[in-house]
């Protein structure tokens, strides 16, 4: 039988401004990304989302960001390598102690953003991530793009990783994703979205943009929760793949 | 033998803007209350203090604050608690990564500035406090303002307490901190503090500024040292405890 | 004819996080609080909806408020008045060269939650925020809550203010809002609200919460805009406002 | 008569942290580059160096930079367009707004560290700061880099440009400045800074750190004052200046 985890990005609700729903989310997924207050989040607000996330024995990890709030971490930075391993390690440790208080613990830590997307080629940037995970408890597996250079940079330096794949992107030929600003980027279609990803899980393979049949190695599928519709796309991939039996469960209890 | 502890905010540094001479500290000090990064501290500097720290083998307390950086954290404000259970599991949260990285662990949680002084009688934001620190780790001690209301609160709620009295500060008849807006409120030479305090330490008793003989209980002695002149007065201080034949040693490796 | 201005707080988004339809609400309202960043409102955002206000000819005002962005200005604060009137001076400049840009100009301040209701009583607060508008523009007006005492402080001091009634809000017999924590506080019903002002607007009259009759003095009326179900009572009171003969028009233009 | 306008970057200073030496550098410089809160400077602060300003008819200039406090605005940041074009906007008209409290008025725009470096070259950010610019006040003088391309983009956009040359810092053949991870790319020695600013001004020259002898076109020379040591070489270069028959005065006031 075929496992997969689906994991998604949440907390991302920030004092007065709510984003996403959370709750409907923590029902669907099985790995939880919870921002970590750079990019967004509240205290009050992650350790809620938190305890649900214990309730529903979701796994939780650190989506660590860049610190830039009204940029919600998606532009582009080059903080120093002491200053990104100490930014890391401070949102990892809060994630921590909210998590112990919530009745969890953080398993994972997935980067964010433009963090994230910096990370998987650059790397001076994804040295300091990794020796900041590896300083805070080098147990947490780091969860990175399929296929990227740090995957092998970061088991080169001894940490656990996990691949992730998009369940709404198309990819090009070479594995790469296609960019938001070209046409066809985004899967809209839920049935379109789930068998795609049930294809990929039985078999590892997926239909590039322009028909290439190509092969991706991942663990967990991200699945978006921003949006009623990107709900309603997250719950019917997890319809579909359970109806197609697959377990789904965390990478991080497996 | 009389053994005391003598503790300093540290890690207060923010960015570009240096504070206090933290080394110089470290080396008097046998318990540093390191900001947590809300009303003072950057990830990066923060570190490098607590690997000093570690170094030098002097214990490390969680000085959480509110969330004010400008106002460095001395203005009076009214969070939910909720929010304040939540800065603060998160400020201790943050440190307690940081100081794994940095090759230490915190210890306790002083509560710093406004915060500070709010919960040494605001019930409410005590408690929120207290909890936030049950939460994140119960074996956590509790520093606070020796003979205040909060000292039976923690207590009782399960808390390990520390008091503190003020090396510079004159005291009230009633045990209470002569308010720095009245003249005599602060004492600047060091030969005197250091006699005051030796005092406090041999008998547990000073002089208020009236004259009064009043016991203080306290098993640690707050310093400053954000002046070459406050530097100048820690020293003194040391040196004239550890002449006095008084051991220093922190209330945590008690 | 009787004539009024309907007031409400717009450009309250930050950053990836929607607040409220500021489009909607620029088409019901003659006066647009605008944020300036400290409680809310990103500069690109605020710029945007002081564009769309300067088309559709709605006057602006400078929505300032504390600096407090997680705790969305609604947490009381006690900055020093240096600090109080430095913030406030700020956050008005920077409306007035995004409203410059944006092809107006603002008019008139009015304070934001925590703030608005401190100075309401709090003379030093409020002499703050009243030197900070004399000082970047004396000709700006100065919107108030209906009898509150500072109403004489900014008029003796040489300030023109407006005072707002609430539309949504029951009032006691003194005059004063029914706190939010009582029932009864806040009217949902849109043809009791719009009944209520109908008459408020044509007599200067008001049916406080036990009944008593209350004259009350106000030049603006504030609605709100952050759910669907506030744009649909702002809609139903403007069309029975203007349905009962009555002008709708900023006191700005007055 | 030459003439020359000395500048200096002024207003770091933030809540409880100082940064330099602002009355000193006031009596010595022509012009004030004013931290506009972003990368630096508070309110409070900031108006009480816009008050010692106009006393001492020191023009003042909008020093701008990336929204980046804990990296002081000098790391590399990729902000959209109508995100840079916002942000500027808002630290011009904040200060525009002290300013008029302080008794004076922003003059000119001189962007700050990495926004400095980037827009000097880059012409996208380039153009989003000139937007804004012209959006504010289009009467407000650029000051920029000497030699670098945004001089033409500037004032092909219809904007006055001033350029500065850098007293302290050594040039390479083509007229850019040395690295300062490079040896000798900072002069130290007071006289020698005088002695090469005065060649400049009485022959628009300076001696490369190859030897070379190149000639460079500004109207305004920066200086630092964020030492002691810093301000003792800025006294210098000026004493040396006004000695050797220079008039000292603002291009804004030319």
């Amino acid at each position: 039988m075929r496992r997969i985890d689906l994991n998604s990005d949440l907390g991302e609700s920030f004092g007065p401004w709510p984003m996403g729903d959370d709750g409907a989310m923590l029902s669907i997924v099985t790995s939880a990304n919870i921002a970590c207050g750079f990019h967004a989040g509240d205290p009050a607000g992650i350790l809620g989302v938190l305890r649900q996330a214990a309730r529903l024995g979701v796994a939780v990890g650190a989506h660590v960001g860049y610190r830039d709030l009204v940029g919600f971490g998606r532009r582009n930075m080059d903080p120093s390598s002491d200053e990104l391993i100490g930014d890391t390690i401070y949102q990892i440790g809060a994630l921590q102690g909210l998590a112990k208080a919530g009745g969890t613990a953080v398993r994972y830590v997935k980067p964010h953003g433009a963090l994230y997307n910096t990370i998987a080629h650059d790397q001076r940037q994804a040295a300091a991530v990794i020796q900041a995970i590896k300083a805070v408890d080098p147990s947490l597996i780091l969860m990175v793009l399929a296929g990227a250079p740090i995957v092998e940079q970061a088991r080169s330096a001894g940490l656990a990783v996990v691949c992730e794949a998009f369940a709404d992107r198309a990819y090009n030929a070479d594995g790469s994703l296609v960019s938001r600003r070209l046409a066809g980027a985004v899967i809209h279609d839920p049935e379109a979205v789930a068998a795609r990803m049930l294809r990929f899980v039985n078999q590892g393979r997926l239909t590039a943009i322009d028909g290439t049949d190509i092969a991706i190695e991942a663990q967990s599928i991200c699945i978006h929760g921003d949006t009623p519709e990107a709900v309603s796309i997250a719950r019917t991939l997890r319809e579909r793949l359970v109806g197609g039996g697959v377990a789904l469960g965390s990478f991080a209890d497996g």
